[in-house]
């Protein structure tokens, strides 16, 4: 059975909407992209990631609950765990942060632990380009597929270190305002051919509510957003389609555009759920069923019977 | 074989973008929407609509050429037609009229041909309220499909003639903005609910380089945008989505539905064309394979092989 390496934040979110506040709960990259991915993968999935002295056991077992191995988590003594706090807008479209506490974030250094360094799937979730590049220097051999999301902080800050880390990874998951930070390109096609000549051979590029584009050579493929009456939270749906997306992949492995198809169905899938609840809560309650029911959604939401003209 | 008749203007449009200026072209929503549908329906096609005296032969010769029927069509002496002039913002996606001259339809009282008055389809394109009633007030029987475009400038100005129309009407077409506006609900799910109890059966949200979406009771449906490298110019897209709608379902009449799924991408496939050149241009020129070429390229940016987790 292939395993499913995930390098990202564990975290404290406390998020406030027009519907309510969430106070403290668990939050960061990490505990989305694994949650999510383990709705579809039953192999081995394993974090890389640092949390303070303040992160609660609660939170640990929610991870051992999905048989998450969490070997590659430091925990350091003196530190806080990272924390953001954020408000969401009216429409749930923009939102302002509020606090952001890096704590122990800002010494993380990534360590793989050794029964992972031989992952066929490496999710290196938005973090500082240089510590992405360092786990994938820990691995042996290269990963089959390797996938990396970014954001526009990163662009601003460590633009030379980014180019650099780009040139060594498979499938870039970044949303359309990132892509086109990236390029200087509005339209997406032609970003995501940009972003082909930057290294990666794949592109996904999310668009929130209007759902998600994947390129490959000349290929697209768009996956919708499930129309929803009400959205609850937004916060974690990229990494909810993120861990969906690498999870289906885990799960059956053939690297192809066709497969992936499936694999950004299934990202988008489970995101319509994240959004429901507050943090991480739907995703860790909705069983089997109800993913597959809302597939059907998808499924009569797409698909239609070609008439020629 | 079935009548289409279209109620729409029929105007000059002056376009500025990025890439150039295209001087006085022919524009207006009857414009579009008839040549859309024409390029899917064989059958009679009608514009009621009113004009100056400085509507150019040439134009009216682009209709007669495609068979489309001008009876109802008024040509005012000592008036001029209708005449818009707008210029786009970088990114396409914003615009702001720098002209706009009501002229001839200041005057408009629409007058449906003997003929046309049993027509089976009625596309209602964007004017005001009143107007749109008084032509579905003169057909008879009444059509069996009756589709309305409105914007948001007759939400405020018109506001109970709207709700009237509304009443009497199968289909509303509009953009998410208008369904926004009407409704007072930022979900569109929530948006089309409310729209029902004003009257259609159907919905269809148009989104612009998004896509649009279908609801009827509890199903919806979902049509991409074709993503496209260069947007060149999108006058008229919404209306070639109207014509392109109303033209395949005129084509072949069941009014459901699944066969609605069909007309919905038939229309984005040919707003697809429209972007890529001033005005009517590629609508005029496309031949029926390079439509059929572009459906499989929608089939392909959207179908995948279910999987169940």
């Amino acid at each position: 059975m292939s395993k499913l390496l995930i390098i990202g934040s564990l975290a404290f979110d406390e998020i406030i909407t027009p519907f309510g506040q969430s106070g403290k709960i668990l939050g960061g990259s990490a505990s989305y992209i694994s949650l999510a991915a383990r709705k579809v993968f039953k192999g081995t999935i394993g974090i890389v990631s640092v949390i303070g002295e303040d992160f609660p056991d609660e939170y640990i077992q929610k991870f051992r609950k999905q048989n998450i191995d969490l070997q590659g988590v430091k925990q350091l003594s003196g530190e806080k765990s990272f924390y953001w706090k954020g408000k969401y807008h009216n429409d749930l479209n923009k939102r302002d942060t509020l606090v952001t506490e890096v704590n122990a974030l800002a010494k993380f250094t990534p360590e793989v632990p050794e029964n992972f360094k031989d992952a066929k799937f490496l999710m290196l979730g938005n973090l500082h380009p240089s510590v992405q590049k360092n786990v994938i220097l820990q691995m042996n051999p290269r990963p089959e597929l390797i996938a990396l999301d970014t954001m526009n902080f990163w662009m601003d800050t460590a633009w030379d270190e980014l180019l650099n880390v780009l040139k060594m990874i498979d499938i870039l998951i970044v949303n359309d305002e990132e892509a086109r930070q990236l390029t200087k390109e509005y339209s997406l096609v032609s970003a995501a051919k940009k972003i082909f000549e930057m290294g990666p051979k794949y592109v996904i590029i999310k668009k929130g509510e209007h759902g998600a584009l994947l390129f490959h050579e000349k290929n697209i493929f768009f996956a919708p957003a499930l129309p929803l009456e009400e959205i609850f939270d937004p916060t974690g749906a990229g990494d909810t389609f993120a861990g969906g997306f690498m999870g289906q992949i885990a799960k059956n492995g053939p690297i192809n555009f066709d497969y992936m198809k499936n694999a950004v169905i299934t990202g988008s899938n489970l995101a319509s759920f994240t959004v429901e609840k507050f943090g991480t809560q739907r995703l860790e309650e909705i069983n089997k069923d109800e993913i597959n029911n809302r597939l059907q959604d998808f499924v009569r939401l797409t698909q239609f019977d070609i008439e020629l003209a």
